[in-house]
């Protein structure tokens, strides 16, 4: 017998408390969207009223699935629920549902709010009980819930019961300040469950000040609760809440989870998690975490030589998880620990086949070998390591050559006696035995400088004859340099990461001693990717994985 | 009754693993001096042998306290474990601990090796009694160990009997796919212990593709077991391996383990725990992460409102330790007393003494918190934040200005039709009402290229008047730039180290669009920074913290 958990996201509300973030109506409706898309039971959008965004995002949200709730508080001492201002401007959002945060540490009750214990218990249940008068369906987050049973266990008991009096479908037990260990959670839902209450209308909301939101979670549905509040990405105030990205498909691949609880979310909604996960990055332009559990670009990354060969045949002994069943994907990437069979792999993945004793291999595991040593690193930039092996394999047609460039950049005042900067570069091309020259000026809408890269960018761009229409599409989205060792040498090394209106996104890296020439030369490598796959791959449409 | 537990690292050798990490061994020496210098038991450097780097690593890392550790394998069939060259590379590193890893999985010892299971016991006995022959502390990671478990009980455990039969001073159980729960690996362990595994010789050793890492460490050692291996900012392949950063303030702060367990951690040694994990940070050219538990610039951030003014009259009930504790330091938004103090002691490390109700106080911190919305960071760039707050203090001479700087960047082919470039630079400065031009080319002793930054400071070295003479002797020795955002916009931020003949070296930032502009200011503030230090400060000689 299966039973049902209830899943809760607060990433519009708690997440949008991380530092920096602050959402648009746009991007809340963007996510909205994305939440109702995987099978959420709740997404609480924000607390209509003391945020005049939240109170828009609430005016045109609509959910398929999901129970849209609005946050608020329990209504103020010596005023009636139904005089509460406050509490009216929750309502006025007119969601199915509402979440209002209480207290429930004897101590915040006396000293912060500073109304008596009963006076709180009466708040909650008063305030409650309107919010289900009104026809809405009520939770109740208990903030500071461990703290509170730890300094006063019957009165943070009491303060649950009000609520579920009230009539509370569910009451959740917050860890405010995030510190209470997931041994400790699983304890005090055993005592609440165990003393009667029921465990089918208790949550849990944690936060990850030990790194274990996701564990005090899954502890607390262990010992009894059966509604998890969390975020995407973990987002939420100083080291974020429960990582929803990390908990669903743990509780639907995992067991005792997947055969003993049924979510929202179905296993087909579970392989889109990682698109979601980079969803929210983009919206916050943020560069997703190759390290992230599950959706992580490296969270399927296999690195060393020994493994590489086994992982092929047999992933099961290797992956704790099929990649797919959460929309992500195997990596198998170049670095000096890797061998043939890794090799073979990634060339196999970017759509190249070659034949096991084809004496290229060796060349091209010497060539990464030798670069290797003068700097490159063909770890992140697999598009680089695709355009070397092509190369050593023949499979690179000429598009065009590079037959000089001129890079200035030159600072000086301008005639209103302000400092500015310009850069100028010329590029000449050999395209079909025709030479082209180019010349940009880096300058973005506001007038500003955006440097030689950028300009040189730009001219490249500007005439590429029969490839032009190719390229254009074509965006530098990031750029990291750092010096390094190339033999006895400082160098320069630079991965850009390119992208494209198809979505693609893919890095290449460049070394010099001179940092100007060392991101030319990635660029020339992301430009030449590109017309690989549009113009030598685009018949068999080969799955882009770079 | 207090227990030891031991604390194993593995930064060096797991958290290579990390897909884009590769330590040179200069970084190696300096993660292992960190790690030596908190307390941690166990250092392990790499494996000798199978890397260049890990040898020349081994032949000069010495440790005051911790047990430098060399990693292997154990030895391979159909030969004793002295005539195995593999392990004997391990062992001419000298090192008094080897921890060889080895199967415990029944599956991978028959497929991935192809040798029976009675062989792989005896691999693993003979290798570890060879290694305590040698006169070795040996420990034995046993690789796949809960899967193994899953598959097997009795075979896994007898991997583990092995070892430590053959003198094995730890067993590790590793998770090595990382997909085991906690839950889980407590019931191993308990399951372990309670046949008759002696506790005291089991460690534990997760990865965190559930985001549970810490948490399975922690279950372990409640289980029972008394090692844990982990990383520094949990480092490692795919997902990372346990975070000994978030684990040791777990550990040393919180019940039950604050009472139970001594470690070789002091509280001393934990105050400096930030500090190390941005150091790491740096190493990496990696943007440190706000929502780290414990060590993130945002884990003791309060929203300002309600929290505000109550976290700083009891604090014990708004955070679950103290930042201090931790080395980190609180956040309240608009209250800027925290601020006031950390100026204050910042400036007099600098040896600037300023009184406590200097209105300058009030104008360095609203400056520094405009600059970081523009992209600076002062965290590592102290030298920048000086000459900042000199600014501020009106304690910098005007000693020269910059009028206007060009810089070029040509690459073409040479006479013998070879791709060369050359940079070329003219800074034009004014000093005492003189102008002064200046031109330079960036050309090192073999004719190749520099590029344009090392051409602008050759050119702005070139005749700084008065101040020639105590410029001479600096020199650029490290460049680290990353793309960031500044205000709206991605910015480029570039951190220039200097050193001169004195041996002090210092860091400063610079900002902008245009990375040549970043570069270049960056470098115009370390100019300024050795002026100030030998031109205003040289009488007091002040003692040099940049």
């Amino acid at each position: 017998m299966t039973e049902r958990l209830s899943l809760f996201d607060t990433t519009l509300r708690d997440g949008q408390q991380t530092q920096g973030v602050q959402f648009s109506t746009p991007e809340k409706l963007k996510i909205a969207a994305a939440l109702d898309g995987l099978g959420l039971d709740y997404i609480e959008g924000g607390w209509p009223g003391a945020n005049p965004t939240d109170s828009a995002f609430f005016e045109t949200a609509r959910t398929e699935r999901a129970t849209m709730t609005a946050f608020g508080m329990t209504k103020r001492a010596g005023r009636s629920a139904a005089n509460d201002d406050v509490l009216a401007a929750v309502l006025n959002a007119r969601t199915p549902a509402v979440c209002l945060v209480g207290k429930s540490h004897p101590y915040h009750v006396e000293a912060a709010l500073g109304i008596s214990r009963e006076e709180n218990l009466e708040n909650i249940r008063a305030s409650i009980a309107h919010c289900v008068a009104e026809g809405r369906e009520a939770l109740f987050d208990a903030e500071h819930f461990f703290d509170g049973y730890a300094a006063d266990p019957g009165y943070a008991r009491a303060c649950l019961e009000a609520a579920l009096e009230g009539g509370a479908r569910w009451a959740v037990l917050c860890d405010t300040n995030g510190g209470t260990l997931p041994v400790r959670i699983g304890e005090v839902v055993s005592d609440l469950v165990a003393t009667g209450l029921p465990g089918d209308r208790l949550g849990i909301h944690t936060h990850n000040d030990t790194e274990m939101a996701v564990a005090g979670s899954l502890a607390a549905i262990d010992a009894g609760a059966r509604q998890i509040q969390g975020t995407l990405n973990g987002l939420g105030e100083r080291c974020g809440n429960a990582n929803l990205v990390s908990l669903l498909p743990t509780l639907l691949l995992k067991e005792p989870y997947a055969s003993r609880f049924e979510t929202g979310v179905t296993r087909e909604a579970l392989a889109g998690l990682t698109r979601v996960s980079r969803m929210l990055d983009d919206v916050l332009n943020r560069v997703p975490m190759k390290q992230l559990p599950y959706v992580g670009a490296s969270a399927f990354a296999h690195k060393a030589g020994l493994h590489a060969s086994a992982v092929v045949k047999a992933p099961d002994l290797y992956e704790h998880v099929p990649p797919e069943s959460v929309g992500n994907a195997r990596v198998v990437p170049m670095s000096n620990q890797a061998g043939r069979s890794n090799l073979k792999r990634r060339l196999a993945e970017a759509g190249i086949a070659v034949a096991e004793d084809d004496p290229a291999l060796g060349r091209i595991l010497d060539t990464v070998k030798a670069r290797e040593d003068e700097g490159y690193a063909y770890d992140t930039a697999q598009a680089s390591f695709e355009m070397l092996a092509r190369e050593e394999l023949g499979l690179v047609p000429d598009f065009f050559e590079v037959k000089r460039y001129r890079v200035s950049v030159e600072r000086r005042k301008n005639k209103y006696n302000k400092m500015v900067s310009l850069s100028e570069a010329v590029v000449v091309v050999k395209i079909d035995g025709e030479k082209k020259l180019s010349v940009s000026e880096s300058m973005d809408e506001t007038g500003g400088d955006r440097g030689p890269v950028n300009a040189l960018a730009k001219a490249l761009a500007k005439d590429l004859g029969p490839y032009q229409e190719m390229i254009e599409d074509m965006r530098l989205v990031d750029f990291k340099v750092r010096i390094t060792q190339g033999g006895t040498e400082a160098v320069t090394r630079v991965i850009i990461d390119s992208e494209d209106g198809a979505g693609r996104r893919w890095s290449t890296v460049g070394v010099s001693a001179n940092i100007v020439d060392a991101s030319f030369s990635a660029l020339i490598d992301a430009v030449n990717w590109k017309l690989c796959r549009d113009v030598v791959d685009a018949p068999s449409q080969s799955a882009v994985r770079a």
